[in-house]
């Protein structure tokens, strides 16, 4: 075992943290998010688990206070309630140094659900806020190695997807969206990036990290080194320029942690830069908070391809309600918002904070019944899922093909600084070869 | 556990044969051939523990008899012993149906010695004769992976071997060179395939094959799919115009084998066809056909790069001689050519048959003394490695560049079949996605 290896088998998180297991009453990791809870997984024992920190007060003030505007109302409302390194890059940003945004997709299915748009929505209002740029992955390659899917299947749901996430706004003077499939057999930066991770993380960390089984193929043990690469500007020379020194951010739900975990352990070993993180919690099923919605089960979620009166339907006949039984008992006990599903989603989608207020307070009360609530919510999500169907119809093919195609975005930046010139600058380090 | 998988772990092979060491006096694998035998690794025994087939005199004789050529010495003489599928490749050719050609290298140094060169000299011997494409791979990726190499470092010492390869007289018109990590992040087909064999390849099955351990980097444990890969034509739609349904022949020093049980295996549930191969021995050290020749020891080996002087001081100090310890014994009682590393040298560079016999019958009778053997190999060496260098020096990097470029050959290939025409001609079969 070379020095590298053993140092990462020293690694301090404990087996069962690692796969997120652990002895509560959930379990979470890039591919099951199950609780046996009502109200879902306990966030603040999963921060715990992973080893993050829970974002504060005052981390929400700093935020507001350099940025001159109210944060979102997803981060104000605890949906995103999760970070690692936030704080450096507020630093980066009053310092008026550049950072770049990373987020993706994992393409199942052709149509998204509205728990797959939450990341996209706070990530456009990052990009938004901040004016950096961004990188989109879409893991059609995962998709293929986990799923029964053809390369050309997964391919294609990448691309449908792809249309869905620009109909979420994304500038596309600020965004690069990509495919596995594609990128990569036609980025050498990228692949090279690849190749340095998958030198420096053994099978024993992802089977540790990831809980992979002797029997997985090892398509599936290597591809955590193609999650990891995006967090590297270097990865992109077309947009950074060649520059491997310009931090990132990834906005992502808390799932997708071990692949940053493991990302944050190779970085210094590679001279690269730990990725900063901001994770968000799950959106429930219509069901309930017990479980991740499915792609797979229409009836456990609303489509963005939903008419309205399937949003409707769905919402009538299949979201959980925390209120009475009948409406004496919703009277006289009043309704459950923890765990009633429309009220849940009305802290997702609903802007006005006065107003959701309000709700709680006279659906609590038993003043306000189930079906006003939902009658509300239908109304929300008709007029935000419309719109985005609107936007969805101008994606053409063409539209698609330009943000997918690998250019410089609308930032500058200085070249790196050859390896002469920083060898004159800092003493030389006695480095492995990565 | 998947059906495919379980398929997979059903494999006949024997745990230690996959492994290639075996209860013989033998250990073979890509990484390490080791014999405690002066004679070397016991081909017979190698033969029937991974599997393939002697190359006996009815298939040379097809051989000639189909070509109208007398074969390659190193054919004539077993140093090509051993074949999967051979006569099906004849078959292709009596047809007048295409086939193509792979081999490759590992490239972990600059220079390359006269073992390396062995499967070169007879694959273009294969080219001129069968009138084929050639595709060679340069695994810079692997070396890194492996060795304690960076990027740059590895990639740099294929584009080095790129140039000795040439200058071994491959047709420019007929032949296709890649360096892994340049050409993977350029090719949406040959990373296509890499992908459909990491997910038909399970880590039990890399570690049976190849010894992989725990401990191994998640590159090593994935790589085998990189070198399956060019076995199918499907890699390369620039020289096959997109025809998946061109058979392989590989030919290869033995030790390479197992990566190609592995690419049999998985190739009909990928729809290709199995890559039919060609075995070498190894080629001796100076100092005995107990180890392979070793490119970071110099004093193991006669480089291409070797000066004449240099060729004649390491064949007179170094090369083992079968011969008397003085020469009144030698006299006496003759010398070994089985052992005798000058002779083993001539058996492999030597064309004429003729005087290969008259100095074997010369030798073994004591009539030859040890030093006139060597001074004969030390002629045909330094003719041989003269001329090289001689060729190499006109390798320009632009002629290396033209090699190195995907792009059409001088063969050309109607385009495949619409999956619409072969449904018609077919009927359809259920198979799982890959």
């Amino acid at each position: 075992m070379t020095d590298i290896a053993q140092e990462m088998e020293n690694m301090s998180i404990k087996e069962e943290d690692k796969l997120g297991t652990g002895d509560d009453d959930f379990i979470v990791n890039p591919w099951e998010v199950v609780s046996t809870s009502a109200t879902g997984v306990d966030y603040d024992k999963l921060i715990k688990r992973f080893g993050s920190t829970k974002i504060d007060d005052a981390l929400i003030e700093r935020m507001e206070r350099v940025t001159g505007k109210p944060v979102h109302h997803l981060l104000r409302r605890g949906k995103f309630f999760s970070q690692r390194d936030m704080h450096s890059i507020l630093d980066m940003y009053e310092q008026k140094k550049p950072f770049y945004l990373y987020t993706g997709r994992g393409p199942s299915s052709d149509a998204m659900h509205m728990g797959h748009l939450i990341p996209f929505i706070f990530t456009k209002w990052l990009q938004d806020t901040f004016d950096v740029p961004l990188v989109i992955q879409l893991t059609d390659d995962e998709k293929y190695l986990w799923k029964d899917l053809t390369l050309e299947q997964a391919n294609h749901m990448a691309i449908e997807n792809a249309k869905d996430i620009i109909a979420c706004g994304f500038d596309i003077e600020k965004t690069f969206i990509f495919s596995d499939l594609d990128f990569i057999s036609n980025s050498p930066a990228f692949y090279r990036n690849m190749c340095r991770v998958q030198k420096l993380v053994t099978y024993n960390q992802v089977k540790g990290i990831f809980g992979f089984g002797d029997s997985d193929c090892i398509g599936k043990i290597s591809f955590p080194a193609i999650q990891a690469s995006p967090s590297f500007s270097s990865s992109f020379p077309e947009i950074f320029n060649g520059r491997s020194d310009i931090p990132c951010l990834i906005p992502c739900a808390i799932d997708q942690d071990p692949y940053f975990r493991m990302t944050r352990d190779v970085a210094p070993r590679m001279n690269c830069l730990k990725p900063a993180l901001i994770h968000s919690t799950f959106f429930p099923a219509l069901q309930g908070a017990q479980t991740k919605m499915s792609a797979s089960d229409p009836t456990t979620s609303i489509f963005v391809t939903d008419s309205d009166k399937q949003i409707k339907d769905k919402i009538n006949k299949y979201a959980f309600s925390g209120g009475g039984a009948t409406v004496e008992e919703h009277k006289e006990k009043g309704g459950n918002c923890d765990v009633d599903v429309a009220f849940q989603y009305m802290t997702f989608f609903m802007e006005s904070d006065e107003r959701l207020e309000e709700i709680k307070k006279t659906y609590t009360s038993g003043e306000l019944l189930t079906g006003f609530l939902k009658k509300e919510l239908i109304e929300i999500l008709q007029k935000l899922i419309g719109e985005h169907r609107q936007r969805r119809t101008t994606i053409t093919d063409e539209v698609v093909r330009q943000y997918m195609t690998p250019r410089k975005l609308k930032f500058d930046y200085p070249p790196p600084t050859p390896p002469s010139e920083k060898k004159k600058k800092k003493k030389h380090k006695n480095t492995k070869a990565v």
